[in-house]
């Protein structure tokens, strides 16, 4: 099998894996009051790439952890990832009607439901990293909680939504526009990373490499995204090409132009790779997934 | 000093303590994006009676436990109920223009800060939990942050407030009104006691009893305000007498009349009472508290 292909399977099967994980861990649709159970799953399972569980789960895989028994952990972000893109879609917010070419999560349920699986999507995660299995390790999911609220909440991803929304309709500086990505897409995909090497009890050195390999990618991850905004095929993205622009939203490539932007992306890379050269892991499959994540057509 | 007059100093002397706790958890105002921290904090400090902490803290001292070490977790009782109430309060939910007799937090900030305001104060709550000084007590911190998410989670809080939007219009049966009350409101005040008591290491029966005291004042708590909004005076409330009839809301007067809904009031208070009193513990504050809640006028 082709290093390609083999990735592909890999990233299939964990994928899997999560949405397993994430059906056993969200009350089902059949229990009262039902429209938010099926609102909460409606999001949680319209596809995506499960980045995020995916990165939490190679790096346990990396420094040789219990990928089994970090399932739920992994399961946290996408739930918190979810609830992100329920509200970013709202109308007072981005105000948009599809997303990966599906009816958005309030154009189903009306924005009274969408508000409120979002709050619960966001509760879930905590519930359950507060109430599994601990074996002991109780000081390390007391970490998590820590690292994944403080990732997410108003000095993270909360905050970069904030600065997202301020600056529409206005050519952000460059330094805006970093805090953006570094908050608004950067912190929770870091977190992703971190989470995982705490959870499979990383020393601080290797903490540091993951970090810095996080970072990286997270930002070449979202100019990748920019530049598929300007240049991708609206079928692929399921939602309409140019929706940034035509939102004034600000962009690396508005920015910088697209080949600084690629150009960007390719340093940033390199960088993610050498910062995981220095420590003694098994990373390639985080290294195999940076490339795949400059590499996508969506 | 007379009873009353002794419990509204002490509940005066919490209420600074939780406010000064709440001011060093809680981003300033003055550091970017500085529209989400004022949001946030508009919320926070608009007065309210702070029952949700002091539930907690005179729980803890019920117990003999530590109430200043006690003080940022009483404080994320009151950060959840906050949030709840700006999200409540949104356009697309019961969309109020006032609370406490000011503009609710949509009013000034716009309906987008004020969803992600909700956010991050819901996000805050986790952040502080998972970062505070732990000294060793991490187990309790992590089961604390389980306790307090299945309370204003899919399976508690946000269960009530989805029931009761839709029961909106139409007469709830009395299963379905005891649903959104214990949910929307029990939830989180049975939480504020049983999170207290394991802060303060208190064992099986003592939760046992505390839990029921708490459920009793809880519903007994609600179907006051039931019977405020039937015949409260509009300033005081600091919003519309007769609101939730206006919104076409079940109410405990609605479905049983006013008569039967002040003697199940009293039957609840006896009964909070009685759940003490089989516990050692210096329970007076929590019995002056289940008082003060059915007298209150407003």
């Amino acid at each position: 099998m082709s290093e390609k292909a083999d990735l592909k399977h890999y990233l299939r099967t964990l994928s899997a894996q999560i949405e397993q994980a994430m059906d056993a861990l969200v009350p089902a649709a059949t229990q009262y009051p039902e429209s938010l159970y099926d609102s909460m799953r409606y999001s949680l399972f319209a596809g995506g790439k499960r980045l995020r569980p995916v990165l939490t789960l190679a790096t346990v895989e990396a420094l040789g952890g219990d990928m089994a028994a970090a399932m739920p952990v992994a399961a946290t972000l996408e739930m918190i990832h979810t609830y992100s893109l329920v509200h970013d879609d709202l109308p007072a917010m981005d105000d948009d009607d599809f997303r990966r070419g599906k009816p958005t999560n309030h154009k189903i349920y009306g924005e009274a439901t969408a508000i409120l699986a979002g709050d619960a999507l966001l509760t879930q995660a905590f519930q359950v990293l507060g109430t599994m299995e601990a074996k002991g390790r109780e000081a390390v999911l007391l970490r998590i909680v820590g690292e994944l609220a403080t990732a997410a909440g108003s000095i993270g991803m909360v905050a970069g939504q904030m600065a997202d929304m301020e600056n529409e309709g206005s050519k952000a500086s460059e330094e805006r526009l970093a805090f953006i990505h570094a908050h608004k897409t950067g912190a929770l995909l870091t977190a992703s990373v971190r989470i995982g090497a705490l959870f499979a009890d990383a020393d601080e050195q290797q903490v540091q490499a993951l970090t810095s390999y996080a970072q990286k990618i997270g930002l070449a991850f979202q100019i990748v995204d920019d530049i598929l905004d300007v240049e991708g095929v609206a079928e692929k993205l399921g939602k309409a090409v140019g929706a940034d622009a035509a939102q004034g939203k600000s962009t690396y490539p508005l920015l910088y132009g697209l080949e600084e932007s690629r150009e960007m992306v390719r340093r940033l890379t390199t960088e993610a790779h050498q910062a995981l050269s220095g420590v003694a892991l098994r990373t390639n499959r985080l290294q195999e997934i940076a490339d795949w994540l400059i590499n996508r057509d969506v």
